[in-house]
C-alpha cells in the first residue's frame, strides 16, 4: 500500500483560504489517499496584538482574508515554512507571484523525495525576451513536477459554496487525478487536462480581452458587439499559446472552465472591464483611475497587454493578434477606443 | 465572364429589412459580381390604407419592422413572391420557419438554373422521430443548394451599424465567398465555414443554455456559476451535434460566432434569460410569463428543451445530457430550479 499524501499549503491570502477550507475537507473525506491534517504557511502577522497563526488555530476562521467562513480543524496554520512543508508530498502553491522564487528556496531540500506540486497562481511573466510559467519556476527550483489550477471562480464565492468550476492542467494524468482528488467538491468541480501551459496562458491574456470588452461597455456598444470582442479574444488567446507553444497548448483547453468560461466572468464583471470602461466614460489615464478605483494597486490587464506587445513587437508580430494590439494601442498610444471594433 | 448574380430576399420582418440594407449596399459596391437590382419580397400588408410595398418602394424604408432605417434604393419590394425571386441566382431566406414550406413550393420552377439559397432562419425541427435543418427543406423543395447564416447579431443593432459578427455554413466554399461578399461589411463582419449543420444547431441550442443561466441568475447566483453554465451548455451543445450528426459539425464552429458568442450573448440579454430568472423569482409557470412578458409568444429555449428531451427520451440518452435534461425537467416536472447547479 502507498503512503498517503502529506499536504502543505503555501499561502493564506483570500484565495488560499478559501482553498484552504475545501483542501482540509477533502483529506478529512479521502483518508485513503491523503494524511488527514493539513499544514497551511502564514504569512505571520500581528491583529490586536495575536499571531494571525493563532488566530486561525483557535478561532479556525482566516479573520484577516476570509471573514466569517470556518475552516476545517484539520488545517493547521504554521508560520514557519519550512517547518510548514517539510515532508510534503503534496504542495500547493498560493502566493503572489514575487514571492515564488525566495519562498522555494527555502523550502529546497525539505520535501518529500516524490513531492509534486500545483500552482493556484494565475498568469505568466511575459518579457520582450519570452515567456515564463511560474509553475516552470516552482519546478525548476524545487526539482519536482508541478501543475497548474485556473479557472471560472473568485475567492469568496467559492467560500460561499456558489457553484463553479476549475481546471487543473497536469501533464501526469495520475498526478492530475490525485490532485483532482484534493480540489474536487460538488460546488467546486474539477476537470483535469494535461495541459498546464494553455491553464496559464488564459489566466494571463482573459485579462487582456477584459480591457476589450470593458472599452466596448464604455462605448455603450451592445451585448453582440461585446460577444464578438469576447469571441476574437479567446481566438487570439489560442492561437498565441500555440504559436509560441505549439503542441504544448491543445484547443480543448479553451473549452475548459480556465478558457472560455474564466473569460465570459472576466469580461462580465471584474476589475478589468470595470475600469477600462471608465478609461472611455471618463477620459482620465489608467495611473489615475487605478489610485482612485483600486487603491494605487495596478490594472492587471493593462499591464500584461503591455508586457504581450513588448514579446509581440520582439518578433515583429503585433500586427497578427489585432484584438492585444489595439487594447495596447488605445492605453498607451492614444488611438481613439473606438478602433475597438475596426481594428481587431 | 460569367454573368452577374441576381439576388432575391424573402422575407422582410425586421430581420429581413435589416439584411435587405447590407444586401443592397453590397450588391451596388460590387457590381463586378452582383446586379444591383435586389428584390426583395414582402407580405403585403396595409399601412393607414397604403400598401406597405409602396411605402418602401416610395419612402425606402419599412416603417412598419425597421422603423427609422434608409433601405437602399436598389432594393425592390415585391408583394409576389413568384416575381420576386424569378430568375433568382441567390435566394436569401428570411422567414419564419413554419411559412418555409409554402413559399418554397410557390417559388418551385421560377429561379435561375444555377441557383443557391441561404437560410437566416435560427434553429431546426427536432422531434422524437429525429431532426430537420431548415436549409435542407428549402434545398430539398427548390432541388438547390442551401447554406445558413447564423450569429451573435440582432437586428436592430445590425441596423444601427453596430459591429458584430456572423457565421455563413456552407458546403461549397466557393459558393460560401459568394455568400461573404454579399453579407460581409465593416460592422456586420462575416467568417464562412462549412459546417451548416453546425451553424443551424447552435441557433436552436444555444436557448435552452439560455434558460439555465436564467435560472441561476433568478436564483442569485454570480457571474462565475452563470460562467460555468454557459461553458457546461457550449460542451452540451457540440456533444449533441457531434453525435447525432457525426463528422457533419465540427469543433471549430463552436469557436465562431454562431457557436461561443450566440451564446454569451443569448445567456446575457435575451428573453429566454429574462423569462427564466422570472420564472424563479415570481414562482409563475412559464405559460402565465409567456402572457405577462411576452405578449403570448412561446419562449424559443423551454420549448426546444421540450424537443430536445422527446428527441433524446426516444433514444434513452436524456441523461447524457444533463443541462438539457435538467432544465426540461424544472420546466415540465417542476423540480426544484437548485438543480441547475446540482444535476448538471
Amino acid at each position: 500500500m502507498p503512503s498517503l499524501e502529506k499536504v502543505a499549503i503555501i499561502g493564506s491570502g483570500n484565495w488560499g483560504s478559501a482553498i484552504a477550507k475545501i483542501v482540509g475537507t477533502n483529506t478529512a473525506r479521502h483518508t485513503d489517499l491523503f494524511e488527514p491534517t493539513v499544514r497551511q504557511w502564514v504569512f505571520e502577522e500581528q491583529i490586536d496584538g495575536k499571531n494571525l497563526t493563532d488566530i486561525i488555530n483557535e478561532k479556525h476562521e482566516n479573520i484577516k482574508y476570509l471573514k466569517g467562513v470556518a475552516l476545517p480543524h484539520n488545517v493547521i496554520a504554521v508560520p514557519d515554512v519550512v517547518k510548514a512543508c517539510e515532508g510534503a508530498s503534496l504542495v500547493v502553491f498560493v502566493v503572489p507571484h514575487q514571492f515564488i522564487h525566495g519562498i522555494c528556496e527555502k523550502m529546497k531540500g525539505h520535501l518529500a523525495p516524490n513531492a509534486r506540486a500545483i500552482s493556484l497562481i494565475k498568469g505568466l511573466e511575459i518579457t520582450a525576451d519570452g515567456t515564463r510559467l511560474f509553475s516552470e519556476e516552482i519546478s525548476r527550483i524545487l526539482d519536482i513536477p508541478c501543475a497548474a489550477l485556473s479557472g471560472a471562480n473568485i475567492a469568496n464565492e467559492v467560500a460561499m459554496e456558489k457553484f463553479c468550476e476549475s481546471t487543473i492542467g497536469c501533464p501526469d494524468m495520475e498526478d492530475g487525478m490525485i490532485f483532482k482528488k484534493l480540489f474536487d467538491t460538488p460546488y467546486f468541480r474539477i476537470n483535469v487536462i494535461q495541459d498546464h501551459v494553455g491553464v496559464q496562458l488564459c489566466g494571463a491574456l482573459k485579462n487582456v480581452v477584459a480591457v476589450g470588452a470593458g472599452f466596448s461597455d464604455g462605448l455603450g456598444h451592445g451585448s453582440n458587439t461585446k460577444a464578438a470582442i469576447i469571441r476574437l479574444g479567446l481566438m487570439e488567446m489560442r492561437k498565441f499559446g500555440q504559436t509560441f507553444f505549439g503542441d504544448a497548448v491543445q484547443t480543448e483547453t479553451f473549452f475548459e472552465s480556465c478558457g472560455a468560461a474564466d473569460l465570459i466572468t472576466t469580461c462580465n464583471g471584474g476589475r478589468n472591464r470595470k475600469v477600462a470602461e471608465a478609461f472611455v466614460l471618463t477620459g482620465k489615464p489608467i495611473e489615475q483611475l487605478e489610485t482612485e478605483l483600486l487603491n494605487g494597486q495596478k490594472l492587471q490587464g493593462t499591464l500584461t497587454a503591455q508586457e504581450v506587445n513588448q514579446f509581440l513587437q520582439a518578433r515583429n508580430m503585433q500586427h497578427e493578434f489585432p484584438l492585444f494590439n489595439t487594447v495596447y494601442r488605445i492605453v498607451y498610444e492614444g488611438v481613439s477606443p473606438e478602433l475597438i471594433t475596426v481594428d481587431i
